[in-house]
């Protein structure tokens, strides 16, 4: 059995999307039990199902708007997110899911987890829609603002393993987010990773990715640093949101248009859910000692099940016992 | 008379767009007078009109592929970029408008135009779509990679002035992208611009705007370095061109699906002009002694016609010179 720590008292929806996405979780794959951490009598009230899922009580959530997040952990051992977290490094769990404030889980994460051996920088790697349907991953969403080429290569370096074990791509290639395709393009960071990439044996480096192709990328992999990347992900976000605004004022202009906008709305929602982040699941922080899996703040049950069930797929495949040899390998 | 040069040779359908571009700006503003430069036959051949319209002669072309960019201007001084920028810098031309190679542009604007006095960096100034339609200055979308904080205080001091003078904006409100709103928030580089704009008197600085709001954001200027802003410019048009490819997709399934489409092509046409760079002009750069506008390499002739009604309001406002007043009582 694979054991899943879930954090149920973070996100917006919590702790109610979190208990019916661990129920979902549980019917639809066999070989998982869950130990939600809350508030028992809330949890208790909103289990209808405790098949393979139990509870654990804590004391306390970490507020999705925290702004000194390793003081919010230092503070809150006792609350949901903490204990879950602190579960993982015990071996009581094999991996843990929370959509809970970020910045704290990323600190509580270094804290109650721990770094991988070999590692030097954690990344956290969501996966954003592609215009293929199979996804790609955009990282470093923000765990590091200021980093060192050579952590941007072993970043790079998991990605790879992570498509392989848990996308099931055979040969991932990687591009560097960059301004222009040709290189030497670039900040001298930029210009540097290039050259390491372009070097290294474990990755299959296509070079230089202009965010132009950002839903329709040669690449499985597109990395950056962890100002650049986040920068991408929200402006991927924000562009999408500022569309759809315009999109629905124009559609629904004149008679005929409405008529149109009516016949049309199976597949507009259908256009709405293949841009869902629900459907594709949390960002998993790479670099720890255990599978930490940050689902979306506004995650509801559907998307949190996916968090639950990527978590699985990442144990089941052993990507950190086999990004471990990697750089133990490289040292 | 506002005197405009136009680089007839340069941009994926030039001249054949430039010239239509120049014929219905004199037909449309009519205080302005053009000269094109290009290939003199092939422009006498495409110019059905020359009422205020003259054709200076000039040999070659600065390739859109252009790799070396001030070796490029250097060994053609003849072209037709070339000569146009040089006939502002001679008093002969009040702006110039190419769609041309955006690094030749800039380095031959500095060569052959040379830098404002007081301003230490260029900049380029493309303006956005917004969901109320009115538009945004992104700002610096390539000029300059890595920028003193003090340098980009100078562009929004700039682009306020602009967003006065051209946009009609009574009191242009200053974002500067990050990664979160809080201050503090970013790379050194941005809690170091955030503490002085926040202290400058001739912005109004609203402080952190994430991309997520970049189609609608809180003010009329989104700033960031000049590689960063270029980043968010591309990752808007790759995912607007990505979720457009998805629309198309899902927009054509099933009977009652295509129907709605049929239904709903006049709407959809014009959510595409909505977000069109054709319709908003080009990209102006700030810093130098002459107006220069960069228009999109792909203008059609009402895109290229916007780039030049934009160099006419930007004479006719007298940009240049009230920003380098602003910038004598700084120093």
């Amino acid at each position: 059995m694979i054991r899943i720590s879930v954090d149920a008292m973070g996100g917006d929806y919590a702790p109610k999307e979190q208990v019916e996405g661990a129920m979902m979780a549980v019917s639809r794959i066999k070989d998982i039990e869950i130990n939600l951490f809350g508030d028992e009598k809330t949890l208790r009230a909103l289990l209808k199902d405790p098949t393979r899922i139990r509870i654990t009580p804590s004391e306390g959530t970490i507020p999705m708007s925290e702004k000194d997040p390793i003081g919010a952990i230092r503070r809150n051992r006792k609350s949901s997110m903490a204990m879950a977290l602190s579960s993982v490094r015990s071996g009581e769990a094999d991996a843990i899911v929370s959509s809970g404030a970020t910045q704290a889980l990323i600190a509580g994460a270094h804290i109650l987890v721990g770094r991988m051996k070999g590692m030097k920088r954690t990344a956290i790697a969501p996966i954003i829609p592609s215009v293929d349907k199979t996804g790609t991953i955009l990282l470093d969403c923000g765990a590091n603002l200021e980093i060192r080429p050579e952590h941007m290569v072993q970043q790079a370096q998991f990605a790879t393993i992570y498509a392989k074990e848990v996308m099931r791509v055979d040969h991932p290639r990687v591009g560097l987010l960059n301004i222009g395709t040709e290189e030497g393009k670039g900040r001298d960071l930029d210009i540097e990773v290039h050259r390491l990439m372009s070097e290294d044996a474990h990755l299959d480096f296509i070079g230089n990715v202009e965010p132009k192709e950002v839903l329709d990328p040669p690449c499985k992999i597109l990395i950056s640093d962890g100002f650049t990347a986040n920068i991408v992900m929200k402006t991927l976000e924000g562009t999408a949101k500022g569309l759809g605004k315009v999109l629905k004022q124009e559609l629904s202009r004149g008679v005929v248009g409405k008529l149109g906008l009516v016949l049309s709305i199976g597949n507009l929602k259908r256009f709405r859910a293949r841009l869902s982040a629900e459907a594709i699941g949390g960002a998993m922080i790479y670099g720890l000692r255990g599978v930490v899996i940050k689902a979306q703040g506004a995650s509801k049950a559907y998307g949190f099940y996916n968090g639950i069930r990527q978590a699985a797929d990442i144990v089941r495949q052993d990507v950190i016992g086999k990004v471990g040899r990697v750089f133990e390998e490289g040292v």
